[in-house]
């Protein structure tokens, strides 16, 4: 998927190939583009309690596996790169979204706020431990596509949590 | 997780929490909020082309299909709700970023476009078939929190792709 002047600018492409015949069950097929394609099965349903079947995760639920996997993944890779000992990586993820009833049958979506926690166990300074996460932000494809006002972050430094 | 003053009107929470502690792959488990907590483990890893261990889907992987879970549910949801025979739901999701060099070690990602393909086999009229994606689009709380610029949508209509 290299298309542009020089190696180190590149393209990533995901194709996810969905079909639903009925309820809220939908087989999902999604392709990694590249030389070598790589493609993984990740059907998704609805819960029970919304009259789902409960057979796969809810959507929403490789959503916020996918935003804070990719995060953690820029984490590792950029402290690994800057020879920084970030140590084991925790983070939470809260995404919380609100409803609002829109006609009788349907609603508007919106986001209030996803919060990001994260907590590094190695020996890196605080000026380090805020430079990681600075550059992870800024590679990280999940947050660079999502609205930047609704996105909340926190550092765990000297064992308090610090708004970034 | 109903906190607003009317039943119709309410909140989702998903609290993903990662680990990982050297390499691409973390482990992940997402939790949905409410009066009945659901959870799912749902790990990543990074393929074996870019030096992970190709352990679990990619992050953009989960990305993708909860992007396009989203919306297919919501087409599902508010078509049996305004009784509109889609028939059938095909959507294929194309996601392409970009990334950039930034500094020697690190680099800046960018979405280039989402595009999404949506085909139903029903009885439905073109402007039912419009109305469909239009509220479904309104009511996804994926799409309510990406960046506009970046999304596209066509529609099959009469066998012939529509930009919407």
């Amino acid at each position: 998927m290299d298309s542009s002047p020089t190696a180190v600018n590149y393209e990533l492409v995901f194709d996810a190939h969905a079909h639903n015949t009925s309820g809220f069950r939908s087989e999902i097929t999604v392709y990694r583009r590249g030389r070598e394609v790589e493609e993984f099965d990740l059907p998704c349903d609805e819960g029970a309690i919304v009259g789902g079947g409960g057979t796969a995760p809810w959507p929403l639920c490789y959503f916020a596996s996918g935003f804070t996997g990719c995060l953690v993944t820029h984490l590792r890779m950029f402290a690994d790169r800057l020879k920084i000992d970030i140590g084991e990586i925790s983070v939470n993820t809260r995404c919380n979204w609100k409803a609002r009833q829109s006609t009788d049958a349907t609603y508007d979506a919106m986001p209030i706020a996803f919060t990001m926690e994260v907590d590094f166990s190695g020996s890196a300074s605080n000026d380090e431990k805020r430079r990681v996460v600075d550059v992870a932000r800024k590679g990280c494809f999940v947050e660079q596509s999502l609205k930047p006002e609704i996105l909340n972050y926190k550092l765990k430094l000297d064992g308090e949590w610090v708004d970034l």
